[in-house]
């Protein structure tokens, strides 16, 4: 069978059992959650043999040891996966919530219901445990998937999915609901991203390089981020040991991920206090200051900022460090190098908090705290299946309501329009 | 200037008013939609000169009747597009609402704020009323948008958006935020089709065709519905006066639009009773019948449907008719057929009420009402700017709310994470 055939039936499956799965109740899927849970458990050995395959291939390959760590399923991390599972298990249920309901001058009673998207593709690196926590999210929200995983992690990624598809059919779900694309040739890929017909929601994760590639290919709607450029701004009349614990937080916590801070902007009037005190403590964390002519005045030791780094995601303790001349500089340097993720204004100038909050575009905006919350967990979601730098459908972190859209549902007594 | 430098001018343009428009106050929008329909209501004179060169070149190009008139602008029009345009004023604006607001145990306080989309394009054929229509729904709802008309309408959509833009400058609204394609050269829509960059939407308004033209070329999400092969499922215990009347006016009552039913589903256990009182009634109403071969057991003078009338949308007063052995039948059928967009059953029998609302997948699902019923003003959501039949951001009609998404907005006081 050739692979353009092979995805198309994975597809019409995943449909179909998408079509079964609207109507399953809560209880069966948390039941089928919990036994996964369990399931992977027992298998632990199995889990690493296979996983073992993965590594030994990565390691011919030459993966780094980041990657390999990544890619590694032990004890630990088969535990991590379970409870990640059962704690899915334990979240509300979204579908079938009727979110809101009125009643029309005629007597019809009108709600909004919500229900699964359908079928959704998820398109990620060599993570295994994506697998199955993509998997428990659309299962809990009614969604049919499509895994594709990297072919680092392949046999891995068919290991979780068989245990997982096993659990299905043992309490009674169509067990099509979870699939992987089994065959790691990339011509899978596009296939997938051509069935429209079959597929609702295509989410990448990875790196900026696969989220592009995806977005250029698919004909199926992609909710995607594809870097975090997230900004402080310390204002004027900031209390000056929460500006610093705010923003060494914001970059040093955890520099790797998007929601770390790569710029800093101070306010003017403020620089000349704040900036020695923070370059003091952003040395001794590690911190590699890159700074604008303004804030070189202030810090001589530090390398200038050019153009780039404005724009730029180092994923690292590197900040770039900008003065402004107050809050409309701010945003207009945020407007135009920002990449709408996460910003956040430290001050106790009500007026500018409020401004801040409304006028900033992006997809979360805080005051006086961290950039670091900007994520599913943090926020009370319950979960996080991915950030949406886009505005349509769902902005800012995923959890399992934007895995789900509604519908109208009308209850009438005979009424005809006139 | 060539076409993609100009069509790129104008999205440019469209951008920035829409970052300006996200910020100002109701009052001013609403100050802005009032003056427009004055405007409008005084430059009758002027509308119906340039309505007059495109009523010329339509009948000269040989329009139908029906499109000639589509295309008129007179008094009674222009009084209309005035008053819809008071209505949208009257509107509650979403911008800047919370949704839904919660505490974190860390104290953070975290809200949903609706925010605009940004820049909306709609395409649309040559009803010039959607010209003022859409840029009210859109202005109202904080976008900027980008309207591209019909060629057949080009001075009358001239004439109305140069009025609108007027007054925007006149209260001091950036003018860009309601802008037309002035050229009618099809390269112009797909230049801007492929500007991701700039336009966060497109809704496209018209036939089927127009649909998947856009939806083949575009870059940028589409919003749009096919068609609309509405059902009505006459369960076996349904009133059968209710039946008869429903049936009617989801069939007669306008049958050109995407709302009215073009398959009618009956339980057999009613089919008897039921078939031969409303082909009486359909009679007098002058519908065409075709039917399942059980259904012409029992109506034999009508003619026989094939495959090809289960899929089709008539936009007529034909109907086809078909006998289902029970509510499994009838939700299996719409599943094969329907086009996700609206269903009703009329039934006394609550569980088959209830499952036909929660098995039903399309965006509307009623019972005991007519399918006519499916549309923004008649469910109480003030306006209708589409209606949507796939899944993503928004399902079914689609008012003021769904030009907008919502951002995180976070009330902190030092918090970082750990």
């Amino acid at each position: 069978m050739d692979i353009k055939t092979q995805v198309t039936e994975i597809a019409e499956d995943a449909r179909r059992a998408g079509n079964r799965l609207a109507t399953i109740p809560p209880d069966l899927k948390n039941r089928a959650l919990l036994e996964m849970a369990q399931e992977l458990r027992r298998q632990g050995a199995y889990l690493a043999e296979e996983n073992a395959r993965d590594l030994e291939y990565g390691r011919e390959k030459g993966l780094s040891a980041a990657m390999i760590d990544r890619l590694t399923l032990d004890a630990t991390t088969i535990e991590g996966i379970a409870q990640g599972l059962e704690e899915v298990a334990a979240l509300p249920d979204p579908v079938g919530n009727v979110t809101s309901m009125w009643t029309r001058p005629n007597g019809l009673v009108i709600g909004r219901m919500r229900i699964p998207l359908g079928v959704i593709g998820i398109i990620y690196e060599s993570r295994p445990n994506v697998t199955a926590d993509a998997a428990a999210l659309c299962l809990k929200s009614g969604n049919a998937v499509i895994l594709r995983g990297g072919s680092e992690a392949i046999h891995s990624n068919r290991a979780i999915a068989g245990i997982l598809q096993d659990v299905l059919k043992q309490v009674g779900i169509p067990e099509k609901a979870i699939q992987i694309i089994p065959m790691t040739d990339r011509r899978a890929v596009q296939e997938m991203l051509s069935l429209e017909e079959y597929i609702d929601l295509i989410i990448p994760r990875g790196g900026e390089e696969l989220i592009r590639a995806v977005v250029q290919q698919s004909k199926i709607p992609v909710i995607k981020h594809y870097k975090g450029v997230c900004h402080v701004f310390v204002d004027a009349d900031a209390d000056m040991e929460m500006a610093v614990a705010i923003s060494l937080n914001a970059k040093a916590q955890r520099p790797g991920v998007c929601n770390a801070m790569e710029t800093l902007l101070v306010h003017h009037d403020i620089a000349g206090a704040f900036l020695p005190v923070m370059e003091n403590t952003f040395r001794e964390a590690g911190v590699r200051l890159k700074g604008c002519s303004e804030t070189r005045a202030i810090l001589p030791d530090i390398e200038p900022a050019t153009e780039e780094d404005w724009h730029a995601e180092y994923l690292d303790l590197t900040l770039a460090v900008r003065v402004v001349n107050g809050i409309d500089e701010a945003i207009a340097h945020i407007e135009e190098y920002g990449s709408l993720h996460t910003e956040s204004i430290v001050t106790r100038d009500y007026a500018n908090a409020q401004r801040f909050l409304k006028e900033v575009n992006s997809s979360t905006v805080l005051v006086n705290a961290s950039t670091r919350f900007s994520d599913g967990f943090q926020m009370g979601l319950g979960a996080e299946i991915g950030i949406s730098t886009t505005k349509l459908h769902a902005f800012g972190p995923m959890g399992l309501e934007e895995l789900t859209t509604t519908k109208f549902v009308i209850y009438g007594n005979g009424q005809v329009r006139s």
